[in-house]
């Protein structure tokens, strides 16, 4: 029996990709191997083209994890899963015995392996996981679709962790694309959701996914919230903008007890009202990746059509044109996600 | 019959206290009028002392409120209550029609009546306050311990809402009053505590106190943590330093998805590590004063002994000697908690 080839796209640094034709892999004891179907593009996976991740995932790096796909094969002790199931991967391996681990958060384990950032990912024709990443999809759902259950799950997991209850009101500071997917978690969870932005492509994709958006350049969003909320202000706000701006918004715009959940990467320490946090009582939720719970809501979501995936995918690339499609999404103004399509 | 009189001591600016003899009140509709027989000062009552909320209490005002007493008289319309009960007074007055009152969160009411400081308080002999505000004491109770309860609440409501569970790791940053009272609420709740301090008197109480203490300036308070912790983190931080220097320290101790307490009054924006509730899934929780049930649970700790009435109590005067009681306070770098006596 000849060796099977595939095809895979490596992160050669220096915002290049390589194409490149590889031997296809054999599922070790406990993974699946999956023949992908789509790939979407990350914000993490553009740090990478970046080279701001350079030193994590060095030049021989497959990336990509925002994936669907179909089992090819399973390796030795996998009882649950078959050849020709449809599924999507949580992208992340615990190490099991890390003090995160032990006290049940797992996603956030200490020594947290990312797949498709410290492992190889999805921008390949096959890819192999560890069986315990593998949720199986519905029939009925499209696999361009399920590439966004991923970044959907982000969102699930950022509206779960915030308590939001039907009929409250939400602001999400930042409307790009996790901070759109929130929104609309949001608001399939019965928030009354306000985006506040400050591009105007990016307002005209959340007006289009019908938000009422603020432009805080424009308007007093704290004004402008309060004013909405005959005097209350916003019970749920998320932080989505890693901006000192959007550090002192969430805390003027928050209601009496109000949560404001984390959702953005703030690389230096922003200055934060702590005064407003003891005088209305509120609280500050830290979010990051997902649960298992939270994909099988995304799923559901997606069936349901919760989430508007066709306006949210603005690009579908081959995978041999992967190069192409990173350098545009780098210079669209108006690119929300660009997937790409490595296989049926 | 003639005007009864009293003795009543009023902040007249300039830190300083005249103490006269104005007319004994009588309780209106709703009111319950209370022979004070305690009454501690409150870092607050040293704020006002050293002038900082002139504009608030102006030059007239009788302020107080950590108080005990017994009640004289009872207006119309009080059916709860009767003279010779022994009681406190949980000293917020609320207006029942802002967004905060709506939410059932009376006690951070927007328009909040801090009673001593927004109307006149407890360092006179007779003192009328909305029959609402008053909790029953149980006979076994010390008076002069009962002046505690005030401040033990605050401490009940913090770690309340830090959702403490016994047997987690708590560390309180900064070992004033408030710091030592948080602290063995905290213990009384089975927390495993920690104070972190760096005056050395505040360091020498607690350790009278029983607490296991770091000083930040002689020892590496994060690696301290971790290291006890066996990499861990603390479960639960109260922040009640105020400081820069706490709020680094308090992202940098606690364990994924601990839950961080902003018990301090921070008047400038610290910089904050936002980075780590996000990586770590920490939490921020604002807390004020207090509710209803953390009075009772006060009151019950008080009682149980759960904290250490004699050591906290570091001054007893007289309502007479008020000046010299503020003007010691001030110059102390032992004493913690001073007590006027105001009646029996």
């Amino acid at each position: 029996m000849t060796e099977q080839m595939m095809t895979a796209a490596f992160y050669r640094g220096n915002r290049s990709f390589s194409v490149e034709q590889i031997k296809k892999p054999v599922p070790a004891a406990g993974e699946v191997c999956i023949r992908i179907a789509y790939c979407g593009i990350c914000g993490t996976d553009m740090h990478v083209f970046h080279g701001n991740m350079d030193g994590r995932v060095g030049f021989e790096r497959v990336i990509g994890h925002e994936m669907s796909g179909t089992i090819d094969s399973i390796g030795a002790d996998v009882p649950d899963f078959q050849p020709g199931q449809r599924v999507v991967v949580r992208p992340l391996d615990h190490c099991g015995d890390c003090p995160a681990c032990n006290a049940g958060h797992e996603h956030i384990c200490h020594n947290l392996k990312f797949l498709g950032l410290d492992t190889n990912g999805a921008m390949q024709e096959y890819w192999c996981v560890p069986a315990h990443t593998v949720h199986r999809l519905p029939d009925e759902i499209r696999m361009d679709y399920a590439a966004l259950i991923e970044p959907v799950a982000v969102a699930c997991h950022d509206v779960r962790l915030s308590r939001l209850k039907a009929g409250e009101d939400v602001v999400v500071i930042g409307g790009g694309p996790i901070g759109v997917l929130v929104a609309m978690v949001a608001r399939d969870a019965g928030g009354k959701v306000v985006i506040s932005e400050v591009n105007p492509h990016r307002l005209e994709i959340a007006a289009k996914l019908g938000f009422d958006t603020i432009n805080p350049m424009e308007t007093d969003l704290a004004e402008a919230v309060i004013s909405r909320t005959a005097s209350k202000g916003a019970d749920v706000v998320f932080e989505v903008s890693g901006t000192q701006a959007g550090a002192d918004a969430m805390t003027a715009i928050a209601s009496t007890r109000g949560r404001i959940v984390m959702v953005a990467i703030h690389a230096s320490k922003p200055q934060v009202d702590m005064f407003q946090f003891f005088w209305r009582e509120l609280e500050l939720i830290g979010v990051r990746v997902y649960e298992k719970e939270d994909y099988e809501k995304a799923i559901s979501i997606i069936v349901n059509g919760g989430v508007d995936a066709d306006t949210i995918i603005t690009d579908v690339s081959a995978l041999q044109d992967i190069q192409s499609a990173f350098d545009n999404l780098d210079s669209s103004p108006t690119a929300l996600k660009s997937v790409i399509k490595v296989g049926e």
